[in-house]
């Protein structure tokens, strides 16, 4: 076993808990911020490090089409592409198929699409969105899945979660043949110029690498005569394959395919087709009515959610992880979370406001800069607007997961 | 005397030295970093500290237009507004309203223009120029001038020569009846977090106010029976102004700009006029006999240059401070300077290149990040390209002048 989830703590539904993944340990309910092309777009690395940011999610269509699989894999994996020694979650790329591509076309054996980048022909299938997510070498893979639209009918929604389900199916077939294929198994988890990992992680790791290698060794084996016979499981540190529930928004469904995705097994569990265009009242509900069906002991994935408010809402239902580009893309357009609401900070009414974004935030933007200057950053159009915006924002989220885990 | 100058050390004709003014030393020769807009494009403060940059040049022309001298002036000036501790300089606002703006008309006054910005007609001349670098708050100001254009024939170099020299009189009259005005005078020099200014320049700086208040105090003098007058100059710290010396490709009138700008007397004296399309061997010529008709005691500024191998061959021939935005605009394209030579990093050879951007560059850059990551982000349109290209280019041009400085 290279991944664990543990849960240290509950609160009514809420859980409070550690992955523990080959990249170090991710304490939950986590907000991950979303790293689309290898990098949260404006942040160096060292920053993301000191906001407390313990998992990272990147977008397998984008690293696919750009700089292209084979490319990161030949480089060590996209950790160490990207110089992230923390852990990483990759999507299957099937949702960016659906809402970024053209002329895409779906069959049983996966999806034929054009990149939005040069309209060049690609087919994306469980076996491809597998093999490209063990290339990248992300610590949590997530099965290909076809992302059911709002609305969709009765008959329309049961036979695109049979097709998830059979895909899921493939998508677990080719992880268990190939997962050894995984770029960062003989790498050095250490970054380039030799930077250790925070040691808390480190001890994390060291017990994650200790239970792969707490089977005895073969000399001890031998010395106590017995045969030595290799482990059925991988012995070097390998990736977390999670199942996704469709269903789209009507119970039963639901219910139906969470229970036929655990029969088929995963090391955790997300509710996708959610936030698709559907009211909040029913996101809510669905994501209640399918929490019941989820095991306890597995962590649980609500994809591409949410606003502040409502990650606290999730948590508290017993979500473990989240992601959403709301707070890296209102960061970019001047949209702020701050503790007093949102501010928008390209009105002229800040252009004299000496005060801090938010006055009860202690990241490096707020201890440093003015509204007034943050303002005037937006509005002269100046790239810093968007990094400390970004900071910002990804911050509160951040400090609002902390609250939740220390209210568990 | 809130600004000194002081040469440690000379080699042949480079010298070693510090400006001390009141936001710190700047150690001499300088290579400073241009932040046009209150900001090095892409870079925060905090980055441009750890670099080791003590002084930044800002644009009067971009200031005043947005967010406007008023505003800044009101916010405590442009060291508290973009909340940099550090040295400040700004150019008079002349060469941008020449280089950006449309439907210029030059007059004995000061010159007309219409903001690039928005269309709106605006008048800067010697005083509004020395108005508005008091209300922004730069430790050194320039005297307004006119950059003559290249070629220009003799008659119209002199004429140009002359108009500079006029206004240099009435920029430093302007200054001398309202450098009271500056706005950080009675500012607290920390910043908003409590961060105090780092040691070694609050003893700068705390010389620096000692020089001011080192005059007898009344009750001191009241003791000894003398009466107290207050002193002719400002008490409170303030700017230092420099003169430009013109004189367009002319060793004439070049000696004849120098000695007279000097007759008005200046804090320093700056060359302008070069970098303006001549060949390279005549900027190193005029520079070189220029430099002749300078103070030995005065720092000397060579405006708008240069390459990293030009900033050291200007340091080796006198010159103690340079600026120019090569460094961090060909970041923003890609190209990076590096002890191996310049790198187009959009190269495709570097797609798969595990190497540091630059071997021998201490830079968080260098240490962290492969060239494949950087050449990905820079295809990929990222905005963490510019701001990595950006924090490795200044690193090098400011390990550049270090090194300058020790050798001398």
């Amino acid at each position: 076993m290279s991944f664990a989830f543990e849960i240290e703590a509950t609160r009514e539904r809420a859980r409070k808990g550690r992955l523990l993944t080959a990249h170090g340990a991710v304490q939950t309910p986590v907000f991950m911020p979303v790293g689309t092309q290898a990098t949260v777009k404006g942040v160096p690395q060292d920053v993301l490090e000191e906001l407390g940011v313990e998992i990272l999610l990147g977008n397998t269509y984008h690293l696919y089409l750009r700089p292209g699989v084979e490319q990161i894999r030949k480089l060590g994996g996209l950790h160490r592409f990207m110089s992230w020694p923390r852990a990483i979650l990759t999507d299957s790329g099937g949702f960016q198929v659906f809402s970024l591509s053209d002329l895409r076309k779906v069959t049983e054996d996966g999806v034929t699409f054009r990149s939005h980048l040069d309209g060049s022909a690609h087919f994306l299938g469980p076996e491809q969105a597998m093999e490209a997510q063990i290339g990248l070498g992300a610590d949590v893979i997530m099965a290909f899945d076809e992302c059911t639209e709002y609305p969709a009918d009765a008959e329309r929604a049961r036979s695109s979660m049979e097709m998830t389900l059979r895909w899921a199916e493939r998508s677990k077939q080719y992880f268990e043949e190939h997962n050894g294929e995984v770029p960062w198994g003989h790498q050095p988890l250490r970054l380039r110029s030799g930077q250790a990992l925070a040691v808390s992680r480190q001890e994390d790791l060291v017990r994650v690498v200790a239970d792969v290698h707490s089977r005895p060794k073969p000399a001890e084996l031998r010395s106590a005569g017995r045969a030595w016979r290799p482990a059925p499981t991988q012995a070097a540190p390998t990736q977390a394959l999670f199942g996704i529930v469709q269903g789209g928004m009507d119970h039963a469904l639901r219910k139906e395919s969470a229970e036929r995705t655990i029969e088929i097994g995963f090391d955790g569990y997300a509710i996708g087709g959610l936030s698709v265009g559907e009211p909040r009242g029913l996101t809510r509900e669905i994501v209640e009515g399918t929490i019941q069906h989820l095991p306890a002991d597995k962590p649980r994935y609500l994809m591409g959610v949410g606003t502040p408010e409502e990650i606290v809402e999730y948590a508290n239902l017993g979500i473990d992880m989240m992601d959403c580009v709301l707070p890296t893309r209102a960061a970019r357009h001047g949209l702020l979370f701050t503790s007093e609401g949102k501010v928008s900070i390209k009105q002229a009414r800040y252009a004299g406001d000496e005060g801090s974004l938010d006055p009860n935030c202690a990241c490096r933007v707020c201890q440093r800069y003015s509204r007034a200057y943050l303002r005037h950053l937006y509005a002269a159009n100046e790239v810093l607007a968007q990094v400390l915006n970004t900071i910002h924002n990804l911050s509160f989220y951040l400090d609002t997961m902390r609250r939740v885990r220390h209210s568990i």
